[in-house]
């Protein structure tokens, strides 16, 4: 399937490593040009190496956090007019309601809501004027379907889901759309990350940790990375321009509610 | 991209005209075998006659109600292995709450609940003992916006929503998928049909019905069908198998609701 | 709380026991007069004389089978012009989904989709008229959550859901109110069914199968009948005229999804 | 309807006016002792000597911004054990999406989200010691049908909404109930405020700004404060324990969505 994105230039936020990398290795395949970004220049620059000897496409690399206005500075300075963009980051870690500080909201807020929507004001004009844009946000099942654990997370990425359905419906005239996938339980580092902190809490081992991990997904395994890449790089073809506010679940059915 | 469906074969209901058409079309150009069905032999020799001149694929017709027993025997006749199976069907006309009759609600049940049901009954075992399953249903946008001049439609039709949710719970373990598309204004005859109707209720003339359409659309346009068919080729892809339950609205961001 | 339904008529479907029943005793005690429902004279004749000795409000008795057209010309000549109207009827047993055969879904249809519907078709108008109406279907929580087995339930609950919805657009502006509650797992014979089902497939004791379904529900024990009847009451409140179209859940906080 | 809160103790944020002070009106009539709470002590004056007159209550007043910590201590001084807790709180004006500021996050992410929280990492210990609790936010329509005018709105009330259903899963064994109330036009102060906005931005008349509000509501109304009160007196309910993690609207049948 021809997706219509060759040459198109993206921004892909924390694209070095997990999904983001996946997404970033999907629309290269395609033809698009895109910029990477992620913490260490180590990651970046072997994502941006391993783009351009694989595919024929422009890749540059922005190092640091993208929630940052310095860093959005850079990303506008390599790629002025994106016509793709992903919000991605590093999600909060899992704390006890009663134990969230001021400054955890504080951290979590800038990384899930501000962070990303100041990127977005960025770029939504020059997407408006130019006539084609894709912004895709990697959310969370858990917007969906909260756990007091997590309520960093879904307290600000419920957040930003609804301000980017809002934007979704006025944008929809220029053929910008705004869509969320909604990832749960895929085969990267922060499920292992998130093994270790259940090893901890609940005093289990790995091979436990990571079988109930497994156990938790209706479909019996964790997702593939290139899965999830080719969704969004779906969302991000000329042929979905009629798709926008939606919030993709990528779960292995999982989720328990018919909407 | 590549789907992974080349050789998969398809029974795809309603699939001789309009979006059921842009299905059989998109993933025959992934190179997935149909099996295509009308409600006339002119129209489904036509369909079977041009997919096979276009692509290397084979290619099959079964004229007749889908919702019929002795229709899906010919459709399980000419293709006993299903590996992607869509459910499509005419809607009902819009008819005010009051004016629904009981013969208006058998009809509308067994073309949009029981009949597509008792395909899958006949589909699944074997999909689930294969491993290998793409169900997708068109179903409508008034499911999650219902409006009481189209009760027979989402009253039927979110019956189907919600068996087919609970099945693709059971399924997903068995790489067997269950989606809806949930269109909202497409170019196709429907849209032309209840151009005629708003004209009579309404007492317009067809250019008002068609600009009110367009003007029900957030993106300021009707969908192209072939972006239909598109949506549906990657929801039967091979690396969609991550992917299950989902509604997937295809309304050029015309939906109010935030989920 | 004075909830403004003195002298209100109700026609109570499925009444004489369990759910229904607390629901007849919640606005009796509230002062409307009520019709009865059930299947059996016996059950019937005792609800209307114990409603009538304990408040001061008039009670009638229809029995039957509400869903038949019969049943329902008996309930319209016992009170012509309803202000309440509850839609409650027995669901159907738990069958796995290849199982279920076409006379299983005929039944459904009937008992939860085109029955309960052909009752609207009686009372709104007169509603409408009236400029008051409060209309109040018991629903269950697996419309928002399905499971294969329940598929003959969830597959038409669903269903009049959106009917429902759809109704209650138009119907807003005349002070008549359509509503659902959702149940999951109150202490009535249902539920004493449905541990019998479970001892059955499940080869566990009844003491088992009742734990089971306490573990099912987040607050840790089953609902009691009267907390369900007195929801009921404030949705058919004078005061409750703003809200119509929700799907209230009374579960124990056990719906996994957000909305 | 004895909703057997009598001898309960209430922390109302924001109850001096608008909502929040029919909210209190509803449960003071029903013998519930309340901490009233607003910006000027005129007003929470006023409010504290209305309820001991109408009502054999206790009442105190808490002048000031209930999102700072200094407040929430004088909350807590005066209500040590609350058993009903409504979080209430002026929203934020409109404000175009590329018009958003760094400033107006930061005080609309204090005043809706954080702030509130906070208040409940007090509140839900003591609840859950004691058995019972009934924590009740109003929220806003926005959260389920967003608007991008209403960005800094739903931005972080849906946050909120999330935190709150997450929460609501945790404490329902506690008969500890967290719910909210989704109001849409109410006859408030706010929609005056709304009707100036509307007239600077549209450029029409204060009639033709009403007008539309009303428009805007299918019940062809502004919904009256006494019903909204009397919707969270319910939800506070001994008998309403069972009702959990719901988000009731409040808006004259005017949400499109199913669910």
């Amino acid at each position: 399937m021809d997706l219509g994105i060759k040459g198109r230039w993206a921004i892909l936020s924390g694209s070095s490593r997990g999904l983001g990398w996946a997404c970033a290795q999907s629309i290269a395949r395609e033809g698009a040009n895109v910029v990477i970004n992620g913490r260490t220049s180590a990651d970046v620059d072997e994502a941006v190496a391993q783009l351009t000897s694989l595919y024929r496409v422009e890749a540059r690399g922005v190092v640091g956090d993208s929630a940052m206005a310095s860093v959005q500075d850079e990303l506008m300075s390599a790629c002025p007019e994106p016509d793709i963009v992903l919000l991605n980051g590093q999600g909060p870690s899992p704390k006890a309601f009663l134990d969230i500080e001021s400054e955890d909201w504080d951290s979590a807020v800038r990384q899930a809501l501000t962070g990303p929507l100041a990127l977005l004001q960025r770029v939504v004009p020059g997407m408006r004027d130019r006539g084609f844009g894709r912004i895709v946000a990697v959310s969370s099942a858990m917007v969906k379907s909260p756990n007091s654990l997590m309520s960093l997370s879904h307290g600000t990425r419920l957040g930003l889901t609804g301000v980017l359905k809002g934007l979704s419906k006025d944008l929809a005239k220029y053929n910008v759309t705004v869509n969320q996938l909604l990832p749960e339980r895929f085969d990267t580092a922060r499920q292992e990350q998130m093994a270790h902190v259940a090893m901890k809490i609940l005093g289990i081992t790995y091979e436990e940790a990571r079988a109930q991990q497994i156990a938790s997904i209706k479909a019996g395994r964790l997702g593939r990375p290139e899965e999830f890449g080719d969704a969004f790089a779906f969302l991000c073809a000329a042929q979905a321009g009629y798709i926008s506010g939606q919030n993709l679940q990528l779960d292995g059915g999982s989720y328990e509610g018919v909407f």
